[in-house]
C-alpha cells in the first residue's frame, strides 16, 4: 500500500505519469539518427526554459553537483579567485567543492535565512581593481532554507563594479519553477538538474553556458574529461554523446520542456507561486515562521519552517513518514533540527498541497506542538479557492 | 498536469503502482502452462477473499453486470420467480435485468437509504409454501446510496422460513473492502468485479458459486454461452479458458488477492472502516446527513451525502472536477441531484482522504453552502491521528 | 529471462510499446467528460477500420465470443433459422452457441482447410423461398485452419438469391490485418476483438451493426442485458457506458485505430501479406503444406502447417516452448495433432518473423523431421529483402 | 511500429521487462530509511558479481567514462606514471583521459584486434625498479574490437615483476557477462556501468575498490568532488548519498544483481558463451573473419566482424537500420569502416540472436557481399539446438 501519497520533499518531485512513460523507454541505438531527434529538441527546449538564445546547453548523466563541477572545471584554473556566499547547505557545498579543486574562494558568510548580498558583492568587486576574481557564485534558490536570492541584483553589482568576472548561478531548485532569465541577467553558467522543475527522475545535470563562459573554456586549466563540454559539444554536433547517453531521461527532458513551454513559463511560475502562497498561509495560521527572513526572499519551490525553540524539527519529518507515509524535508547543516521543509515544486496540485498541510498539522498535534487542527488547511483553502477563481476568470 | 489527484469515485479505485505493473503484461501464450500458474492461484486467492472453501470461483472478461447475468442465466429458467429489493440504482438494474430475461420478480420497494428488509423477506418466504421462489437477490452494498445490508440476516430469514431458494449477493462494492462470508452466510452466488476492493482496472466479473448453485446449473433453461460456467469450468480444468482470457487482469488479480491476504482481511476491513469513519466525521462537522438512514447501514466503501433541500448536488461533482480536478460520484436514479458521493474504497490512505475532504469543503464553500473551511478536515484529522496511534500500538 | 521472444500465436499479438502505455492508464472518472473524449474517437476509428459509414459500432468488455453472442442475441429469436458453415474450430463454436441459444442452424459441413461455400449458400438461400433463414454466418478468417473466405462472394450469393437474411461475419482474426469492407460487402454485423489486428490486450468485443441489423434489434426475442446494444447505445449518447467501461483498453483502441489509419489500411494489409508470404515461402522450402487447400484461401494472419502423417504436431508447439521459449499455436479440433500454427498478425516485423521461422526449423530438426536448417529462413529472407526494396522504392 | 526488434549494439542491451519496471519507480524520499533498503542490497549484489569480498563498491550517477575518472582521480596525482595498452577505441579514450588529467602514460601500442600484452607489461614493470609506475590500466573487453584480454595474466606480470602498481580494469562490457574475479585476479579498481551485463538503462558508473586502492585515496592529489569516493562512502554509511541518488536505477541494480546471482554467474557466463559461439559460427559460415585475431581473444559480449577489403562496413549498419530496423554497431577509430559489430550481451535468447544473424545476411546480400542467405543462420541453429539440448540434459 505504498507510494500513494505525494512526496513533499524539495525534489525529486512527484513525476507526472506522462513523464514517467517518456523516461521508461526500450533501448534504442544511441548512435542512430533517432537519437538526434530526441537530443536536439531537448536541448532547444532547455534553452527556452533558461530564457537564453545566446547560450549553449549541455546535459550530463549526473546531478546538480556534477553541474557545479562542470561549471568550475571548464572555466577556471587552480588558484583562481572566486567570490561566493555561504547562506545554506547547498552554497556551502559548492564552496567546499571549489576549495577542493584548489580555487581561492572569498566567502561572504550570511545568516541561513538570508539571501546573496548583492551590495556586499558590489563592494568586494569594486575593490578588486586587478580583477583577480574570475567568477562569482550565486545560489538562486537555497533549497536548505527556502531562500530565493535576487540574481538580477548580483548582475547589477558586477556591472556597477565594472567587473568582468563570470557569473555562475545554481538554479537547481528554481529553474522551471521560478522566474529565471539567463540572458537578461547576464548569467554565464546556469546549473540545474532533471529532478526539480523538470519533474523527472534524478540523473541529469543540465547546464547553460554563455558565449563568455564558452570562451573561458579554452584557457581553463582544471582537469576534466567526463565533464568536459568540448567533448560534449563535439558529440552533439555529430548527433551523439561522448559516451553512452541517458536516452530515456533525455526523452523525458524533451517532453518536459514541451510541457512547460506549452503551459507557458509565466503560468508555470504563477502556479508555483499560488501553491507556495497557500503553504505560507498555513504556516502563518499555525503561528510559525519561515526560515527565510523576509517576504522577498520567500521561495516558491520550498518552504523551510522554523519550529519552536527547543523542539526537534527532525521529529516532524520522521513522525510524518512513520505514521502517515508522507515525506517532508529535514533541516540541513546550520538549521538541522530547527526547521522542517515542505517542498512544493514541480507538478503539484492545490489538492495535493492540502494533503501535505493536513498531514503536517496532524504530525505537529501528535508531537504536542500548539497547532489547531484544520487551521492551516482552512487558510490554504481560502487562498486556493480564491486564486483558482481568478485563474478561471483569466482563462 | 493531469491524473495527479486521487479519485474519490466509488470505483474504479485508485490502482496501486504494483498492481498497475502486474496488469501491464507483455503477451504470453494463454494456452501454455504459464497461464495456469497465473489462473489457479488467482482463483484460490479469490476463494479466500470470499471466505469460501466449498464454493467454486469463476472469472469472466466482463463487469459486475456480467456477473449478475452469469448468476441468473446459469441457474434459472424463464418464468422462474425471484425475490428482490429495490433500494438503489444497482438493485434496480439487477431487477430490470431479471425482468428482461423473463423472470418473475417479486420486488420489495424500499426507500433509497434503507437496506434489504430481512424481516419482510422472511414473511414473503414463509408465505411461499410452494417454494415457487427460486432465488433471493440481495445487494450487499448499494453503491448508489452508501447503504450496507445485513446478509447474515437475509440468510436467517431464509432459514427461518425453511425456504430452499438460492441466495444471490451483489458484493461488487463490498467484497475486498468490507466483511463478507460466503460460506458462513450461506451465500449461493457472490458477485464482484476487479475494479473495487481488488483495486484493479475494470474488466473482470468475479463470481463464486456454492455447491447448491452449481447443482442448479444443470436444470437452468436460460440460454447462455459466453457466461456459461460449465464451459468456464472445463477451461479451468485444462489450465485454460473457453476463449481468450484477460491474462494481465488475471495476473493482477493474483497479486491483488495476495496483497489482501497478506495484509489480513480483518485489517483490510478495519482500514476501510477507519478511513470511512473519518469521512463521516467530516460530513457531520459540515452539518450534513448521509443518505444511509442509520449507522448500522453506513457503508465503509462509499458515503452518499445529502445536500440541503433545493440545492443541486450534481454541481458539487462538476465544480470539483472543473475547478480542482477531483472526481466525486454523482447521485443516481431516485437520489440524483440530492446526494453526492465520496468513494473511499480500495487503496486509499488517510492523507488521500483528507485531500478529498478538503476539496469537498472548498467546493461547497465556492457554491455557497454554509460549510466552514477546515471543519470537516479537522474532524477527520482528529479521527485519523487517534486511530493511527491505536493501530501503531497494536503493531 | 522471460518475455523476450516474440509470440507467434494467432493472437493475442505482440503489443507495441506505445499501445501498452496507452492501456496502462491511471483511474479516471468514467462519468466525467474526459471519458467521452476517449470513447467517441475510438468508435469513429473502428468505423473507419471496418470501412463503414452507415453502421454503428459497439464495444463491450468481453471477447470475440461475446461478440458472437451480441450478434445473435440482439437480432434473433428462439427457433429462428440460420445458415452457417462448419470449416474450423471457431465456426464450429459459433454454431454451437447458436444451438445453445435455441436457434435452428442449417450447417454446411466443409473440410477443415476449405472456406465458406458461397455457391452452396446460394443454392440453399434460393431454395428458401419462405425466407425462413434469418441470418447467414460466415467466418472471414478461420483462425484454426488459416483459411480466409470470400465474404463478397457470400454477399453475392445472398443477392443472387434475392434473400433478405442478415449477414453476420466473424472478422476476429481478419479485421485490422486483412481487407474487410463492411458497407461494400453488405455485412450486417461484423465482429472482432481487441487482441488481434488492433494489437491490444484481450478484453474487448468490437462489433459493427448495419442499419438493417439495428432494425432487427427491435423484434429480437432472445434475452440479453449485458450485451444489449440498446443500453450500450444509450450509454454512448450520454458519453458513457451502461456499466463500468474498460477505460484503458478503450484508450488503447483509440490510439490503435489512429495508428492503423495513419499507416493506411492498404499498407497495413500489404504489410501483413508480405510477412505472411515469407512464412509461406519457408513452409514451401521445408517441403510442407498448409492446411488451407488453395492459394486464394491463404490467410495473411495465420498459417496452419500440416506435419507429415503420423507425426504429432503438438510436439512442435510444446518443444518450441520448452526448448526455445517460443509460442506457436497448436492445431484445434479436427486438425489437432495434424497442424501447428504460426501467427503472423499485428505488429510483427520481418526480422521477428525470421526468428519464428528459424525456431520452427530447429524444433523440427530436433524432433527428427526432415527439414534442412536455414532452408525456410533463406526462402523467407529472399522474399523479405526483395519486397522490402519494393516498399522502399514506393516510398 | 518501432522498438520491436531486439538491438544488437554492444550495449546498452535489451532491457528485460522486469528490470524496466524496477527502474520505473515513483519518487520516494531518498533521505528516508526506504532508500537504504534499496542501496545496500544493490551494493552487496555488485560485490558478488565482481567476486570480491574485500573490496568496496561505489555507484555514481554517471557512465563507464565517469568510472574511469573515478579510478584515476581518487588514487593518483598529477605527473604520476601509469602503464596502459592502446588496442581499441575504449583503451584509447581512457589513455586520453589520463593524459588530460596530467598523468604520464606509458602506452604500449597493439594492433586493434590484439589483447593486453601481459608479457610486454612484465618487461616494462620489471624494468621499473624505482616503481615509478603507479597504476596499470587494462581493458578486460575491448568493445570496439571484440577482444577479451587475460587479466589474470596481467596480475601474474605484476607479481612476477614484484611491482606494487595498482591494477585498474575496465570491465564495462565484460562484468556480468564474462568471468571476472576481482579478488582472485588482484584487481584494485574494477569499473563497469549499468547498461551492459546488468541489463539496465545507462546512467550508473559501478566501481569496485580494493583495500589497496582505498589506501591510495588518502594521498591522491588529483582534484575531485563529484567522483570523490570519500563523500560517497560517508553517504552510504548514513544510508544516503552525497547528492540526489538515481533511486530507480539503484532499484534496478538491486534486482539485476539478484537475477544474475539466482541464475548463477557461471550459468550467465555459459549462456553468453553459447550465444556468442552461435554468432561466431555464423561469421565463419559467411566466410568472414573476426577482428579478434585468435580464439582465446574472442569476446562473448560482442563480435567485431571484418568485411572484405574495400567494402565500407558502415553501410552494413546503416542499411540494417534503414531497411530492417535493426541496430548493429559500427566500427570505431582504427577499424572504422572495416568492421561492423554484433552485440550479444545481456538478456538475449538464441532466438533473438538468430534474428540478428538473419538480418545481417539479408543486409550483406542486399549490399552485394557474397553471402549465402541462410548459411549463417543454419550454422548458428546447429550450434544452438545442440547446446540447448546439453543444457536441458544438465537441468
Amino acid at each position: 500500500m505504498t507510494s500513494q501519497n505525494p512526496v513533499f520533499i524539495p525534489g525529486p518531485t512527484n513525476i507526472p505519469e506522462i513523464l514517467r512513460k517518456a523516461v521508461d523507454m526500450p533501448t534504442i541505438d544511441h548512435r542512430s539518427p533517432v537519437f538526434g531527434k530526441i537530443l536536439h529538441p531537448a536541448l532547444e527546449g532547455v534553452k527556452k526554459v533558461l530564457k537564453t538564445t545566446e547560450g549553449q546547453v549541455f546535459v550530463f548523466p549526473s546531478t546538480g553537483t556534477g553541474g557545479w563541477e562542470t561549471a568550475i572545471s571548464n572555466t577556471l584554473s587552480p588558484g583562481d579567485k572566486i567570490l561566493a556566499t555561504r547562506n545554506g547547505m547547498f552554497s556551502h557545498r559548492w564552496i567546499d567543492m571549489c576549495q577542493r579543486h584548489g580555487l581561492d574562494v572569498e566567502v561572504v558568510t550570511q545568516e541561513w535565512g538570508e539571501g546573496v548580498p548583492a551590495d556586499r558583492f558590489e563592494e568586494i568587486l569594486t575593490a578588486d581593481k586587478a580583477h583577480q576574481i574570475k567568477a562569482v557564485l550565486a545560489t538562486h534558490n537555497e533549497t536548505a532554507t527556502g531562500v530565493k536570492s535576487d540574481i538580477a541584483a548580483v548582475r547589477r553589482a558586477l556591472d556597477a563594479a565594472g567587473h568582468p568576472a563570470l557569473l555562475f548561478v545554481d538554479g537547481v531548485s528554481s529553474i522551471g519553477s521560478m522566474d529565471f532569465r539567463m540572458d537578461e541577467w547576464g548569467v554565464d553558467i546556469a546549473i540545474t538538474g532533471s529532478q526539480k522543475g523538470f519533474m523527472l527522475p534524478p540523473g541529469l545535470a543540465i547546464i547553460g553556458f554563455s558565449p563568455k563562459a564558452m570562451a573561458a573554456v579554452e584557457t581553463a586549466k582544471l582537469p576534466r574529461t567526463f565533464f568536459d563540454i568540448r567533448d560534449m559539444a563535439k558529440g552533439y554536433a555529430a548527433n551523439g554523446f561522448p559516451y553512452t547517453p541517458p536516452v530515456g531521461l533525455l526523452n523525458g527532458l524533451n517532453l518536459s520542456t514541451q510541457m512547460l513551454l506549452e503551459e507557458g513559463l509565466e503560468n508555470v511560475f504563477a502556479r508555483h507561486h499560488r501553491i507556495a502562497e497557500g503553504v505560507r498561509k498555513a504556516v502563518s495560521a499555525w503561528g510559525l515562521q519561515l526560515c527565510a527572513t523576509r517576504p522577498e526572499l520567500y521561495s516558491d519551490s520550498v518552504s523551510a519552517i522554523r519550529v519552536p525553540e527547543g523542539f526537534d524539527a527532525n521529529k516532524v519529518v520522521s513522525h510524518a513518514l512513520e505514521s502517515y507515509g508522507v515525506a517532508f524535508g529535514t533541516g540541513l547543516g546550520d538549521v538541522a533540527g530547527k526547521v522542517f521543509r515542505i517542498g512544493h515544486l514541480g507538478s503539484l496540485t492545490d489538492v495535493m498541497a492540502l494533503s501535505g498541510i493536513a498531514t503536517a498539522e496532524m504530525v505537529m498535534a501528535d508531537l504536542g506542538l500548539p497547532v489547531t487542527l484544520g487551521s492551516g488547511v482552512a487558510a490554504a483553502q481560502e487562498h486556493y479557492r480564491k486564486s483558482a477563481t481568478a485563474i478561471e476568470k483569466a482563462a
